[in-house]
C-alpha cells in the first residue's frame, strides 16, 4: 500500500517508492513542540509498515529551517517536575521512531538544525546539507543539561568533535559541519529537495532485506544508549531546569522574538 | 623457528623478523573464495606461533588488488541456506584470525580494496595505500548485507564515515581514504612495498611483550562485536541472498566479465 | 567557599570562578613524578567540593611543556613487580580524578604533551594547544605497553587516529593535531593561557546542574573503560618492564640528559 499520508500534518508525498516528508507544517524555523514530535513518531511509525515505501526524505521544506530545538513557548514553563519526564519521552521516541524505520533515511538540512533539530538529523543514515546551513548543541548556555546531544554527536562524529560543540556552544557552518562529519554531502540551497530525492531513489533501489537486515543490527548499540540516556536524560534535565536558569534565558529569548537559541537575532 | 611457509600458497618470506605475505596466488584482482579466505587464516595462526616472526605486512602484490571482494562464483549459487552460514564463518575467521596475531600488522594497498577485501584492510594496525588505491562498500547495491562493513567501518573510522560509504556505495579514492583515515599513509604504487617493509621493521623492534599485550587489550572489544556481528551476519546474509537480486547482480557481472563489484567496467 | 590552594604545590589561583593550576612546580617538561600525579590528584578531589570553583585550567605553564611522560628517574627501576601496579594505580587515579570533576576542563598545552601527558589532556573536556605544542604517544619505541594511550586515543579520537599515533610512535605537530582532533583550538604560545581563561571564563556562566549532570553522564562509560584499563594494564606493564628493554632506553635517554622520550634530544 501507499498510505494516505495527507492526514499527518506534514508534507508528505510517495513516488517511486521514495516518501517525501517536509516540514511546512509550522512557522518558518520549525521548532519541535511535544505535539509535532509526537505526530511525526506516529508517522514515522506508519511509514515503517508500509511495504511501498522504501526509502525516506526527511526535508527542512523550502526556505525554512531543519529544527532551531524545542518549542520554548512549551519548555519555558518547566520546573524540573513530572512535564520534563513527558517531553524527554516526546524527544526519545521521536529519536528511536527514526532509528527503527528499516528504510534509509535521509536528512536534508537547510538553514538551521540547532538542539532538538540537530539531533533528528543524527538520527538519519545520510545528511545532506545546504551551503547555508547552519549547527549548532547551545544547551550549557541556555542554562539546560546536553545528555542527548552529547550521546548522540559522540556516537556519530565522535568524541573530541562532540565535546568542541558542546563546550563552545559556536556555530558550525555547512563546511566546518561537513569537515566534522555532521553532513555526508553540501549543496546549495535551490539545489537540496532534488539532491536528496536523487539520493533516496538510489537507496529505493537497495535490496530490502540485505538493508533492513543491516540497518537493525547497526542502530541496535545506538538504540540501547538512547534507552539509558532517556534515563539519565530525564534526571539531567530535571535537575537543570529545576534551577531556573533556562527559564530565564527562554523568556528573554521568546520577548526578543529572536529564533529560540540563536546568537544576536541572526537569521541566514 | 622461521617457519617454512611455502607450501601456504602465498608468496611468504620472513626477513629479519618482518613477514611478507604477498597475494599472488590467483586472478590479479584478488577475489576472496572460501578456500583462500581458510589457506590465509591457517597462515596467519601459524605466524602466531612462530616466535622470531615479529612483524606482518598483507601485500596486495605487484600491481594486483588487496581484494574486490568474495569470489562471485561461489556466492553466486547462494539461496539463503546453510551455505551461507559456511560463508560468514571463513569471513569471520579470516578477521579473527589477524586481529588476534598478536604482532604489528601492516596492510599494503594497490588497486582494489572492496568489500571482504576493505574488511580484511580493516583488521590491520596500519594501512598504508598507493596513490591509485580505491576503496568501496557496494553490498547495497549488489543486493547483499553490510553488517561486517557497517561494523568494522564504524568501529575503525566513526559512524558518519561509515555512513558515507555504505549508503552512497560510491568509491573512494586514496586522498579521500586518507582524509577519512582508511589509510594511515599514502605513496607510489612504486614506493609500497618498500614502505610497507620499512614501517614493519620499525614495528619489528617493538619489545614483544609490550606490543602483544596491549594490542590483545585494544582488540578485545572488535574481537567480541565481530562475535556478534557473525550471528546477525548469518541471519542478514541469509535474508538477502534468498531475495535473489544478488544472484542476479552476480551473474550479470561475471557475463560481462568486469571486475567483481566495479562499476562501469573500469579497471585502473 | 575558595580554598587556599597554595599548600599544594601547583601554581593555583581561583578568579571569578574559574581555577587555574600551572604546572610549574617542577623542571621546565614537567615530567609526571608519582609525587606529583598524587597531588594533582589530590587538588583536583578537592577542587570537586569546592562550590565557587565553576571551570578549571590546566595550563602547561610559562615556556613549560605540558608533561612529557612518567618520570624515568622513577621508572628506570622498574622490574616488573609490584611497583608498577602502584605506577599504574597513580596513573588511573589522576585520570579518574579528572574525569570525575564536574566542572569544564580546559587543558592549555605548550610544547610536549608525551604519553602520561598527552594522556591528561585527553581527560579534559577542551583542549587548547599552543602552535608549538608537540604531541606522541612513544611507548611502543620506548619498549613499554600503550594500554592507557590506546583506550585513551581510541575513545577520544577514534581507532584509526590511534593506530597511527601508537605504530608510528611520530610526534604531531599542533596543526595535524588541530586536524585530527586531539586539539580544539590552536593559539600562539603569547596568548595560550589567556585564550584558556576566556573560554573557561565563558563555560563558568553554565548551568550548574545542566553541566554537572551532562558530564557524569558522558563520562560514565569512559570510566568504566579506564577501570578495565587499569587491570589490564597493570598486567601489560609488568610483562613489558619484565623484559628489561625500558629500563635499558630509558638509562640511555637519561644519560644523554635528554627531554625524556624526545627523539634526537630536539627541544622547540
Amino acid at each position: 500500500m501507499v498510505g494516505d499520508y495527507a492526514h499527518r500534518g506534514f508534507g508528505v508525498t510517495v513516488d517511486a517508492g521514495v516518501a517525501l516528508i517536509e516540514f511546512d507544517d509550522t512557522e518558518r524555523h520549525n521548532a519541535w513542540s511535544m505535539p509535532r514530535m509526537a505526530k511525526l513518531t506516529a508517522l514515522l511509525v506508519e511509514l515503517e509498515t508500509d511495504e511501498d515505501v522504501r526509502s525516506v526524505v526527511l526535508f527542512s521544506g523550502l526556505d525554512r529551517s531543519f529544527g532551531v530545538g524545542g518549542d520554548f513557548h512549551e519548555t519555558v514553563t518547566f520546573t524540573g517536575g513530572d512535564e520534563v519526564d513527558r517531553w524527554i519521552d516526546h524527544v526519545t521516541d521521536l529519536y528511536m521512531a527514526a532509528l527503527r524505520l528499516t528504510r534509509p533515511v535521509i536528512a536534508s538540512i537547510d538553514n538551521y538544525a540547532i538542539g532538538i533539530g540537530l539531533q533528528l538529523a543524527l538520527t538519519a543514515d545520510y545528511r545532506i546539507g545546504s551551503s547555508r546551513s547552519i549547527f549548532k548543541m547551545p544547551e550549557f548556555e541556555l542554562g539546560i543539561a546536553c545528555t542527548f546531544g552529547g550521546y548522540m554527536l559522540e556516537k556519530t562524529v565522535g568524541r573530541a568533535v562532540m565535546q568542541r560543540m558542546v563546550v563552545s556552544c559556536d556555530e558550525w557552518d555547512a563546511a566546518r559541519a561537513e569537515r566534522d562529519n555532521l553532513l555526508h554531502e553540501v549543496v546549495s540551497a535551490d539545489d537540496l529537495r532534488n539532491a536528496a530525492l536523487r539520493r533516496a531513489k538510489r537507496a529505493a533501489a537497495f535490496t530490502v532485506a540485505g538493508f533492513r537486515s543491516t540497518k537493525t543490527y547497526l542502530n541496535e548499540e545506538f538504540i540501547a544508549g538512547l534507552e539509558r540516556t532517556r534515563v539519565a536524560g530525564k534526571a539531567a534535565h530535571r535537575a537543570a531546569f529545576s534551577a531556573g536558569d533556562a527559564r530565564q534565558n527562554m523568556n528573554r529569548i521568546l520577548n526578543r522574538g529572536q529564533v529560540p537559541a540563536t546568537p544576536a537575532g541572526i537569521v541566514r
